[in-house]
């Protein structure tokens, strides 16, 4: 080059963001949602609260996970997930596992002083959920069921319009969550065996409709339900029903199944007030259904959740330019660091353990019900 | 006139179409609906099985009933149902009258040889619609029980598609008739009271799902419930879920409500099959979503319901040119009246006197349930 | 009968309401659908303003239009039309011929001192048009050009909230009338015919979105047209393709079709103003697009136009029970028998001829411009 | 730690894949959206056809460029392109400025040895983008006009749709691409200037149409148009209206307009062919619409466009995990580096600079039809 090159060398580290460790628990399908998501905070939100470095990332098949950590961008990558809680650069621990590997690692990182985020059901049942809760409470660290549905923005706007008392006394709330790739005899993974699962439909699906449930409505008290398997062999329930009946006196229903053909992610849900109804599809995710009453020309308005003045929406693009399943992670994950930066507590808009404890007695109690045949009534444990 | 004119008598009164005289009960809503529909049958169905003679109406106020003679052109009026009984003029009587005025009346003038169609639900509870069923079954006479929305196009094209086994193993039936006007503490109707009425939103509006889901998916064979009144001085019930269990195996929901602040009229129903699943909302009751699995541009089809190869549709309009919801009367009561003229039979695509029982037997189960927070099993009892 | 009977002599022939003659030309897809619509305005719209007496049908076969008395309760039919003219009895005569046959017979009903009714479009060109329309204004009897489409309930509603100024300055209407029947070389109707026809899908479809736009937003004063014929040997416009600007600077197209695949009746259109925005399609008659500035929670609201407080809702059901294509024409000729009876006026609400006549100059001006490729001018002519 | 740690060091700059070097002109709304998918594409798809390496970012403001060279991880930064085009390690030179700024550093990039990207449209007019395709073309290098909706899958599907027959012949485009932000008279930037940005809407979002257009039907033939300014002082187009006639014979509407007040970013378009229908709108970028005919239940069917047989989805999430607008340069840049790595070419599923330049052809002539008010003939450059 014959002339001189004014390119000037870039803070390409970031800076003064502080960094922050991670290591990931896992390297498929959560995998690749939460190191995308850890990815993305560092540039689409800016600046991040803290900046993320891929550290290590841990899972069975060393060579998946190999190929993980080259894909994903981490530094160093293990089939021990001890070496996760061992290392000292790592500060936030994720876990994105098979539900089996939820309770044991999740604590020991806390213990050793990470905050810790985990995917959903917490744990297999209540009673483990509710160690891992209990466990990781005691140890002051921050902590994320990641119920990421939560921010979507979509879901956001209409808490906050809760929140704000838009929609009045709050009557109903109908919950389902629709898949179909159930139906198929010879599929086999981790979902399909309760020792590795706890449940099928229920924790993988109906956990996510309590949680939003509990999120937009509050507790719930009592659930009458109904749990199936449809196909011969399958060791989990494929489906559940229930109708509920809320703290406040809301009543309504729960829905879970992996066999409605043609419901691809299809968690749909409606909630009625007084004053307002709101009605959401997470196949439309950046949609959300208002309506008011009052004008002549009332009816459902199909918000297009993408403007200024939306929740998350700082991170993205002009109004109208939709966002996708996976950056709701992003927006999930950048609650959580702003949480362990100091400038806001994981709940309650974000889901914490305490949550995932309290989504996991709900799905109890749905089992309970199945059983029984009786209305079953909620309890919740306190720490 | 200078000239000749050429016009000649026509047969206005139908030519060799055999007509039958109709007594109606009840003026209001129903009356409203089942008067224009035996008026149009006249000439939108044609040839018309029997062409409706609108002979004489009854109901409790002389200054409305009038009204109503003059109005939709019945050639008298009558403040006491049994001259309707009486009157041999009237071969097919018509109650569209309150609940409480379903049992006697429709008895009565079955026993005296008419053939009768009563408006749902058949009784106030299942052993009056039971008593009702069986006393008019025991006199021969043909009998409907007006569950009208088996008479959308939409609808028995799903039954259609049913029947031939194009959904395969039925999984899941979703039903949810939402209406909002009940939020209104001022309101009094006869709707509201439980002698009238029988029940709230289970009766008027629940029913119409338990039909449908019978219809569609088969009978009920457990209900595990909850019925809810939120207005203060209320004496019926203002909505109503239920986790159900088929006979078939498949599993889903029933819920109603006058408090689904936003829907109007949302009949809504979805059904998942192992081959293809279907679904539908009475506020477009032209549209039937369906969809099939295969190909690789599969999803939900919105099928407008108007083409030649359609149910009904010889009566109606060209293709994409809809129907209104009061045009559904017209598809039954035209049934009803091929099925007087010996052309069909009133079952299995209308509903008869038995469906309407029940149908009642479900929901007294969802009562049962709602009070002893049990699953209750339904066993319904045969003549 | 052994007891005495109550019942009473009803008003059956409608009491004070005065009666009106009506003579129908045409007994096909047109005389069924006015045919219906004066039979239900004498009850579903109550008082009606006048009751409609069927005195005769006119049509050119004498087998179907026998036919057609009996089916619709004519008291007399004829194949010569000049009969309905010389019949005293008949006070509104309603044109639902064939296009060739709306100059002269219209006219002589006219001349004769009978309310015309004149199907659309009014002549098959502007010429035929005007010459219809000045020939009756002369007259001084009541005409209306059958666009019936402005009897909508959602459409009327749009006119109204443009009327009180809601939309603010008018940027875009973007109309479209999209069918499919077309593709069929094997069909022949005389709507092929140009001499019977005037033009194909331009007359047939796209008159009435020129008479939406015209109702809607107001006068256009240029169009650039295409007009496209594609199957071989049809001798009328298949579609026609137009961007126009109108009077007061608004700009859009204007667009109609008898092959656009999956299109039924989809007469979809959208109007942008500065302060809110309307979108409409046909086959969802019962809805009506809104978009209103200002909110946090804006979007297109699904407005369900059935409500006490939309218009012409007064005539139908409770809110969300839907009417269907045919229940528009009730609307439509209860309006134009009002105005016959003196209470209203059939402009500026109802189209009258000179609203045909104007339709039709936009009409030759798609043509002309097609032919030219030159953006034409909008003249049109007064009386 | 006491036992050893098995953590292992990863190929984190990618193993064996190798890296190409970006240099990136822009950093506002296209370089943040180009920014995102270079540094997605290192991991979400897998493997990458070249890792791209963020060496450098150029632009105006020293503090933008600066910041934006921060957050997005480029190494340099500089406020003069040219030390982008003599920067000897960028192998990809990324032209996301503002228009006046595409046509001088892309050729020189193009010169330099660089395989240049160019945002959308390719020139002020079709004789700059003639230009620069000339000159870009004459280097041999890889060239991709960034119309990254050709790599929306729904949008691919429609093309691998229509090359394989599936549509028939195609009747009618009707493409529209609406916003509305347009209408605030206080608003400046780059594109309400004309000598930098060329054109108003017409560039900005009819450009948009116009490659789809072509590239789902063909190269247009005629334009009929009008060109519109609405608000007072604003120097460049608003909105365009354009009646369009295909090489092939089909005819169609192409609009854009930044006053469609409520349509955010609703670039939808039909197509209607003999033998199947397909419908899009930008807001809901993951659904197809499909109609095809045949079945009794035929009908327009919604497909969510997220299955592992449909285009670039072996790159996202499970079915019905929908992608945002984001995720489009994905693809494309994806679809770009397979391109320079020699593994496909950019034509014909990509746009090349021809395409670019074709499309300028049209919109300009929109702009002369506009003016001259006569249907405009297209005629196109070779090289």
């Amino acid at each position: 080059m014959a002339r001189p090159v004014t390119l000037s060398a870039s803070e390409a580290a970031g800076g003064e963001i502080p960094a922050i460790g991670v290591g990931m628990l896992g390297y498929a399908f959560m995998g690749k949602a939460h190191s995308n998501a850890f990815r993305k905070i560092a540039y689409m939100t800016w600046p991040p609260p803290l900046r993320p470095r891929l550290v290590a990332i841990a899972g069975r098949s060393e060579e998946a996970v190999r190929n993980a950590a080259e894909r994903y961008g981490y530094e160093r990558w293990t089939t021990d997930w001890h070496d996760l809680v061992a290392d000292e650069s790592i500060g936030v621990f994720d876990n994105g596992g098979p539900n089996v590997v939820h309770a044991e690692p999740t604590i020991a990182a806390a213990q050793a002083g990470k905050h810790v985020v985990c995917e959903k059901p917490l744990g297999r049942d209540a009673d483990e959920s509710y160690e891992i809760w209990k466990a990781v409470a005691a140890t002051g660290v921050k902590h994320l069921c990641a119920f990421n549905y939560r921010f979507v923005p979509a879901v956001r706007l209409a808490r906050e319009m809760i929140d704000a008392g838009e929609l009045g006394e709050i009557r109903h709330f109908r919950g389902r969550y629709l898949q179909d790739w159930g139906d198929d005899p010879s599929l086999d993974t981790w979902r399909f065996h309760p020792d590795e699962a706890g449940s099928g439909a229920l924790g993988d699906l109906g956990a996510h409709v309590v949680d939003l449930a509990r999120y937009l409505v509050g507790d719930v008290a009592t659930v009458s339900a109904l749990v199936k398997t449809f196909l011969p062999g399958r060791q989990v329930d494929d489906a559940i029903e229930a109708a509920v009946e809320f703290e406040n006196g809301a009543i309504g229903t729960v829905e879970s199944t992996r066999l409605a053909l043609g419901r691809r992610n299809a968690f749909q849900w409606e909630i009625n007030g007084s004053k307002a109804s709101l009605a959401f599809d997470m196949e439309r995710l950046n949609e959300l259904q208002v309506f008011r009453n009052g004008s002549r020309t009332r009816g459902f308005t199909t918000v297009l959740v993408s403007e200024p003045t939306h929740p998350f929406w700082e991170h993205w693009w002009p109004p109208g330019h939709i966002i996708g399943w996976g950056d709701t992670f992003v927006n999930e994950l950048w609650h959580f660091l702003r949480a362990v930066a100091g400038e806001t507590d994981v709940a309650p808009l974000g889901a914490t353990f305490e949550d995932g404890y309290r989504a996991a007695e709900v799905c109890d109690a749905i089992v309970r019900s199945g059983q029984s045949g009786r209305r079953e009534q909620l309890s919740y444990r306190g720490l």
